[in-house]
Formats: structure tokens, C-alpha cells, sequence
């Protein structure tokens, strides 16, 4: 069966079938948006129905519910789990986005709304691609699929959930689309992730905003302090000043170093379209490297005090910041939760008060490349792309795939179709349509492969 | 005449009329306030009028109306004008008041209400001194009203009217309540105050929002880099950074800390009250030194990233804050803008832009206590509170007393009746009715003296 021309001859379909799930703003991140979380659920449960799953159903959590649907073709065959997640970003900062984000558009042949790529997007990919060998008899091996609806907050009912229901999810290998390629000519598999912790810090100088005159010089201002505080996490090299922080770090290998160093990469480009300067991170390594191999420190939200037009002079009572580190392998998330926050409260002048929160966190991971399904992958990709996959760790987090690898005790392949020019989680969210069709195609050839 | 016995049996009309100002929004800090700057300003009119001035009317500046009265009740008899402004402070955060603060109620007897203090409650006693006086055909002296509408941001309008109507200004001396005492039972006049200089800094990073897994590591996140600028401006030992700061700083003399030692402070007392564990400032130097005569760095307010709830990753675009600096006599502010300006580009790293904007500033300024209005000042407090009142130099700023000085060459004397617990500038700004009505008593006393 020539794939490519059949999804071309269905591409109108395909759309508007995917523009379904994107109309749903499904911020797991937002209680207001609770029900937005089942009526998404449920249209996905729809469309694998229509997929011809065997049975397609939604299954409760401690959070949101999960979507689980099998298509059993031989109980002797193996079985391929697809993981994917229905929840989003917040769209914020909305005043940034030209479009409505949750009315998705198409402008220069790019799907543009939030999820269009993360993962809505790319989990539709898996979803046709199935849909298509299993509507034409082609499958070979079984299908599940779970769809989660808190991957953006940490999956925090997720473990439980895989505990809970082994037999269930049992499969030989896991399948995920929630990751980027090196670009749309250089095709590539995420072979390893990072990991995550997330911190929310309150700081507390006096038990009301105070006048910056009548107080000011005597009463340690939180901002200040909160500003000290973050600024000592790192030191002039970029290095994490937080002590045994590096510890389980393992240093890349000459080796590992040479192979990144062939991955086509310009830092001028890179600079230029992110429209910086000059690119700033960790003293010693290459952007490449800083990105894909070495923890990070990024505060991803700062508030407190007056933020209004004009000129108020005000002490304030509180300040607060989101805090997150990027993870890499033998890193423990929860260690390193412990460590920052320990860091954190030993630092804090006597002065203030302050409260650091472990928000979420997640295990970095690694793919072995000589497993069978990675190496389907890796042909399914050449075929579709005419030229084959370089194997990259990339800088992103899914924090659940480490726990499918501890619990399930399975592996997953990250047969991800992302750009990095597709905004993921920023406003004006987008992903190109000829891709999305490849994607397409890609994971046909896979399933062809997979079953040999 | 009793002043005490009228002011008490005339208290609920007085309340009444305060009320009516209260009422009005006049926050000048936002646009959408516009049209309550001119019911404001109406009001006061209105008010002036009925207290018996020969005119009053509003003059156009070039911001918000200033409304100008005077009585004049023998062109040789020396001339007092008093100073007033009828903006108010923002009353956010809206959640921290116990009532709405456009509505002002009595609370324990206590009037609570954005303003209640500053400086409608305070200006209000100036009004009904004076108009007991004139009433009473008690008036010797000759009393103009200046109540502008722009105090709160910074008076960017005053000094360009006070150049262009010297005449209708021209007075001997300048009344201004609109700082506090010591406490109810510890009678003060604020003899110094200090100045200010308001900077607001926008940082941008990358041209977007970026996924802090992709990009973290190899971009500078500009709120990182902002912490690390804020937390350099100040050292270890609470002293500030900047080049040239205290260049114009005069050091205290041992007979002036000799003075400041005498007033009655407890910093366990002063710490218990805000509920800090310890307090913070500049090393070498008391609470009181601190916070009246040793410039200072506050962040007023701060903001980046992602606020909201839970925990987005992101590795944002821009981060804002907004800096001041209180300033001491001979530290030109204009200079000091400068110097921080400097500093922070000159310190920023070339990873990302920076943006300083000089919002508003002004002078510190020191009254002499041999003036005939200071000495009279001294008496009228003297005999309302049945105790001398303390010389004190304080930290707050009104940056157009300097102007005054400089542009009308006339001394201003702070006859301040405010309390650091009526929470200025903060949720819940109050102000105790019975050391109100006292303030109107003094003020009786005032004119009193300064006539003879």
C-alpha cells in the first residue's frame, strides 16, 4: 500500500479531526478548566473508537481521568503501548498569540494553536498511523494506547495508576510522540531526556506591604532577598552552587562529546533566531552539550510588589518564584528536591521567612539503540524521511518514562516529530502540516517494520 | 477660645465632610482614574469654599487640575500656604483590606480608608484649623491653599506651575501634613526627610517564550540574570554597590547620632510589630539612622514568567522590575538616576538586553528649627499634646519640598500628624479619630502663634 498518497488523499479528514481535540482547552494546569479535562477525554475515546479499536474507554485517577484503548490482532504478536497525553500548557501570555489559541487556524501550511504540537499534534500522528494499518488489515502486532490529561503538572496520578493496573498496560515496548527532531531535513531520535524538579518559593519579610520610606533601610525586603537568594543558586561559570547538587553527574565520555559535536548545529543561527546576543550557559560546553547532557537552573516565574503602571513605593510583605532544574541521567529528582530547598532555607537571612515547595519532578532516561523497536523506528523513519534518524539526547523532560521503565518494567522508543521552531508551550503554537503528514507515514512504515 | 471642647461637639460633621473625599478614587497612578483626579480636586474646591476663602478654583497643570484658594486678611500680616495633595496611593492588593478602601468606615475608633492618612486625613486638618479660625475672626495671618493632584507619582507637574505663578504663590513659609510622629504620646516635627529616585527595569532574553527542557542550559533567562543584577547592587554588608553612590553622602555627626540615640525606639518592639524574626539594614548604623538619614535600595515590585498556578516550564522573554532608591541631602537624584542606570547596563550580560527608565525622583530636604514657623509649630504641639515635640529626621520623601525651595525660595515646616500603624500605602490605611481632632487642635494653636 503506497502510505503517502493515501494520507495526502485524507489530509481534510485528518484535519478536522485533529482541529476536534485542539477547540478543547484542556489546561491541566487550571482547576477551572476540570471540565474541559473530561470532555477531552472523551473525544479522544471517540476517535480511537472510530479507529476500530477492540475497546476504547476512560478509566478513572486520582486526577484526571485516563483514556485506555487495546486492539488485540494475535495474543501470540507483540504489543506495542502508545503513551500520549491529552492535557496543554497555558496559553499565557494570550496578548502574544495572533490568533485565538484554542480556535486552531491554518496560516503558510502550519496548524497554529495550543497543543498543535505538544502533544495533541504528534499524538494524532500515532493515532492515523494505526488507524491506517489496522482499517487496511496491515497490523501485525497489538495496540494500547494511554492517554493521560496530567503530563504537563508531573503525571501526579500516573505511577499509581501504572501500579494499579500492570497486566493492563503489559506490552513489549512504549511508544511516544512528544518530542522534537534535529529539524525537518535531519531527522532524528530522542535516544535521551532529562529530567526535572520544580519548586514554588514564598518568601516573607514583613506582615504587611510596608512604606518604602518610612521602613525602608531597616526591614529586609523580600524581593531583595528573593533576588540575593536565586542569584547565589548559580556562580559565574554557570555552575549550580547548591552543595553535592553534581554528585550523581556522570561527565560525557570524549567519545559521546565527539559524537555530538557531528550533529549539525550553528550557534549563530541559533542566536539569531532566538534574536540574542550572545548565547550564555555552562562554562565548558557546547550548546549541544548544555542542552541535551547538563543539568540546568531556570526561575520560570517571578512576582511580588507593586507590578501596576507608574511608580508606587512599596516594601512588600511577599515575594514568590517558580523554580526549576533540568535533570540528566542517575540524577534523583527527589534528592535534588531536597537538596535545593535545604539549600534554599539555609541560605534565607534570619530576616525573612521562607516556604519552598516541591511542585513536580521527574528521572532523566536513556534509550538503548539496539532495541528491536528502536531499530524499526530508525528504518521507518529513513524510509519516510530518505535519509536515516541520528540518535540524539535532547534537553526536554517526560518525567513518566522513567516510571514506566521502574514500574512496567518497559522500554520506550521516542518517535518524536517536533520542531524546536514550533513553539511548544510559548505562545503561537504551531506545527507544519507537511511534517504532521510524514509523521504519518512514518509510524505506517514502522508498524510494517516492527512486525517482520 | 476652646479649640478642643468646638472641635469635639463639631466631630461627626467633620468626619463627614472627610468622608466625602474619601469616597473618590483619586489614584493618579492610572489612566482609568482620570475623571475621579477632577471630583477630587472639585470636591476640595467645594470644601474650601464653604470653610470661608476669599477664592477658590482648579488651575490647569499639565496633568491633573491643582486647586489653588486663598484668604487674605491683611496684605502687610506674613502669608502661609499650605501644601496638600489629593491623589492617593493604589489601593492594591484589594484581597488584604478587611473593607473596601473607597468606602471608608470606623473601625475602633479609627477611620479606615485608602487615604484616611495620606493625605486626605492629614490635609483635612489643615482645612479645618484654618477654618475655625477664619470663622472665628481668629485669623492674623494671611492662608493660601496648593493642593495638587500628582504627589503620589512623583509631582511631574508642580514644579513647571510653581515657575509660572511665583506671585499667586509667594508666601513666608510652607505647611505640609503629610508625614507622621514619633508615636500618639511622643509629639514629633519631621525636620528632614529623605529623597527618592524610582527606576523601572525590563530585561529581554530570548525573542520569545522558550521550552526551559529544549533551550535551558545554552540561553540566558532574563530572570535569572535580572536577580543576579538586583542582587548586586547591594553587598554583604547592606551597603549599596553602585559607583559613586555615596559620594554626596554627608556622614552623621557624633552629636546628631548622640540626638537620634534619644529617641524612644526598641528595635525587639519595632521587629515584633512587623513580624520579622531580625531586622536588616546597612551595617554600622541604628534602626532610626537606618531609616532616617542613610540612603537605601528597595525592589518595589517584580514580575517574569509564569505566575499563575502549578507549575509551567518556561524559560521566558522578559522579566520587569521596579527599583527605587530613598536618597539623603545632597544626593541629587537626577545624578543618582544616572548612576544606577549606568550601573545596571554597564553590569548586564551581553546574553540579554536591558531597558532602564528613570520613573520618578526628588530631593531630600532639612528644615531649620529656628524658623519663626518651626518655633511656633513647636508651641502648638506642645499645647495640644501637653509635651514638647522632638526634632526627628525621617526616611519618607516629598520630593517637591525641594522644589518649593528652590523654585519659590520659601522653607517648608512639616507639621506631620500621621503614625507609621496607619499603614500608608498599604491594605487597611487608618487613622485613630482622637489623634485626627488633635491634629486640627494644633493646627488652631499654630495660627495662634504664628500671628503674634
Amino acid at each position: 500500500m503506497n502510505y503517502k498518497s493515501y494520507i495526502s488523499e485524507n489530509q481534510e479528514q485528518f484535519l478536522s479531526e485533529l482541529f476536534t481535540l485542539l477547540r478543547i482547552p484542556s489546561v491541566s494546569a487550571k482547576p477551572e478548566h476540570k471540565d474541559d479535562m473530561v470532555r477531552c477525554a472523551e473525544a479522544w475515546r471517540d476517535q480511537l473508537l472510530a479507529s476500530g479499536v477492540d475497546k476504547a474507554e476512560l478509566l478513572p485517577s486520582a486526577g484526571n481521568p485516563i483514556v485506555f484503548a487495546e486492539r488485540i490482532v494475535n495474543d501470540a504478536a507483540p504489543t506495542v503501548l502508545v503513551y500520549a497525553h491529552y492535557d496543554v500548557m497555558p496559553a499565557e501570555p494570550f496578548e502574544k498569540w495572533n490568533s485565538n489559541p484554542f480556535e486552531p487556524v491554518i496560516i503558510d501550511n502550519h496548524i497554529v494553536a495550543r497543543g498543535a504540537d505538544d502533544d495533541k499534534g504528534q499524538s494524532f500522528i500515532q493515532l492515523k498511523g494505526f488507524e491506517i494499518m489496522n482499517k487496511h488489515d496491515l497490523l501485525k502486532c497489538n495496540v494500547k494506547f494511554l492517554i493521560e490529561g496530567e503530563e504537563e503538572i508531573g503525571s501526579p496520578s500516573l505511577e499509581a495508576f501504572c501500579e494499579a493496573n500492570k497486566a493492563l498496560l503489559k506490552a513489549d515496548v512504549i511508544l511516544v510522540s512528544d518530542t522534537s527532531m534535529l529539524s525537518k531535513d535531519t531527522p532524528s531520535i530522542t535516544t535521551g531526556l532529562r529530567g526535572l524538579a520544580y519548586w514554588q518559593v514564598e518568601v516573607t519579610g514583613p506582615n504587611r506591604d510596608l512604606h518604602s520610606g518610612i521602613f525602608g533601610g531597616a526591614v529586609a525586603n523580600p524581593i531583595n532577598e528573593l533576588c540575593k537568594l536565586i542569584a547565589s543558586v548559580t556562580d559565574e561559570n554557570g555552575k549550580i552552587t547548591v552543595p553535592e547538587f553534581y554528585d550523581d553527574v556522570e561527565e560525557l565520555s570524549p567519545r559521546e562529546r565527539e559524537m555530538m559535536a557531528q550533529i549539525p548545529h550553528s550557534d549563530e543561527n541559533y542566536a539569531k533566531a532566538l534574536d540574542v546576543n550572545a548565547l550564555h550557559g555552562e562554562k565548558g560546553y557546547s550548546t549541544l552539550e548544555r542542552t541535551a547532557t547538563r543539568p540546568t537552573f531556570d526561575v520560570c516565574g517571578i512576582w511580588g510588589g507593586y507590578t501596576g503602571e507608574g511608580s508606587k513605593t512599596v516594601l512588600p510583605s511577599k515575594a514568590f518564584a517558580k523554580l526549576s532544574c533540568r535533570l540528566v541521567p542517575h540524577q534523583n529528582h527527589e534528592t535534588i528536591a531536597e537538596l535545593m530547598k535545604d539549600y534554599l532555607e539555609k541560605s534565607t537571612s534570619s530576616a525573612i521567612k521562607i516556604k519552598v515547595e516541591s511542585l513536580h519532578g521527574g528521572e532523566a532516561y536513556v534509550c538503548p539503540i539496539d532495541l528491536p523497536a528502536y531499530k524499526a523506528a530508525e528504518i521507518a523513519y529513513a524510509k519516510a524521511f530518505n535519509k536515516p534518524p541520528l540518535a540524539v539526547r535532547r534537553g526536554g523532560s517526560i518525567p513518566i518514562i522513567s516510571v514506566f521503565e521502574r514500574v512496567l518494567e518497559t522500554k520506550t522508543v521516542l518517535m518524536g516529530f517536533g520542531l524546536e521552531s514550533n513553539a511548544i508551550h510559548s505562545p503561537n503554537e504551531n506545527y507544519p502540516i507537511d511534517l504532521w503528514l510524514k509523521g504519518i507515514e512514518t509510524i505506517c512504515y514502522f508498524y510494517e517494520e516492527y512486525s517482520k
